[in-house]
């Protein structure tokens, strides 16, 4: 059996990450939710769980300390990170997992997974980008403008990652993703190895077909 | 504008690489239709100009003096090729061309268009594939143990391509190989040069507002 793929879905702050991966959610039962673990506060609606682990600072370092994420970043004044158990059990069992993370965090998680799927979410254009940071409205302006330049820096890291999705409308976005992943799996990669055991059959029964 | 993509569908002989093209024809005008040229003779159905430009060999060869085809192979004693100036035409324009060949010419376009991608159909089973060569019926034992022989060698060619899709039911390879068509087109080469314009231009707007 193939191991399930790792599936990156990162992008610049502002992009639509969250959304896209709640469609996806929706849409699909075969991925399997990587939850991460965070420092920051709650937003309203966020469920322990199920949009992340809210950690103390405190919790947080002791989970570095022992190794338990396989990632983790500070951003904006912020630990993100992700368990790393529940990511390698779920993809031995042949389970895609999906993981939300931000930019420098994905580019983490390539060092120690070259092999997963970086797909990184791309704004419609980066006036829009500036629209989505600017009008999410629940932060002050000086994180607004922290955010912006991060940003900028974040979309010039797009030559890291495999593929790009444009975040022009969910369904759509969901769409291409789902495509990703079905290309993925159809990667030579993954037939060569059964193949060989069929090829080897077929030339033995068809050289005894010839005497 | 990005040029267009070069999918080139391939397989073993009898693995319904032409009954899959036919119903990715009948599912979507975005992806044009590569007529190759034969000097085999024409089975029952197939018209001239849409299945194939059935040749005579001296005319064939006419066009292979004259540098006409993208690549030529001999196969099972008759000549297959793709006429060149179409396909590059039509990629030029930013249009998808699909060019649905036997394995040997998909090497030799592999050699001219590594960019190209390459799909190569897969039999359920090689036992399906032998069901499938004999139980076409129209040539002798011949003429089919040949086949068989030859179709072995061919599958052992799949580690040449980029991606494999089994042909278990054609509605299910067709939806493989659009989605392997969306993916490519998400791959991150296609936005970035687009993307750095853009950047710069938020760059420089961000300056101006630090000022």
């Amino acid at each position: 059996m193939n191991k399930g793929l790792l599936i990156v879905l990162s992008g610049p702050s502002g992009v639509g990450k969250g959304t896209v991966c709640a469609a996806l959610r929706r849409r699909t039962t075969d991925l399997i939710y990587s939850v991460s673990a965070t420092t920051r506060a709650p937003r309203a609606g966020e469920q322990e769980g199920v949009n992340y682990f809210f950690k103390s600072r405190e919790q947080f370092q002791d989970m570095i300390a022992r190794d338990a994420l396989l990632e983790y970043a500070e951003y904006v004044g912020n630990y993100y990170g992700t368990p790393r158990e529940f990511v390698e059990k779920t993809l031995a069992e042949g389970k895609d997992v999906i993981l939300e993370i931000e930019v420098q965090g994905a580019l983490k998680v390539k060092e120690k997974f070259p092999e997963g799927v970086f797909i990184f979410l791309l704004p419609p254009s980066m006036a829009e980008l500036k629209q989505r940071i600017v009008g999410r409205g629940t932060e002050s302006q000086d994180k607004i403008d922290r955010r912006l330049s991060v940003a900028v820096d974040e979309m010039n890291l797009l030559s890291k990652y495999d593929y790009a999705v444009v975040n022009d409308e969910i369904d759509r976005a969901c769409d291409r993703i789902l495509a990703i992943i079905t290309a993925e799996h159809c990667k030579k990669e993954r037939f060569l190895h059964e193949l060989l055991g069929e090829l080897k059959s077929l030339t033995t029964a068809q050289n005894g077909a010839e005497r």
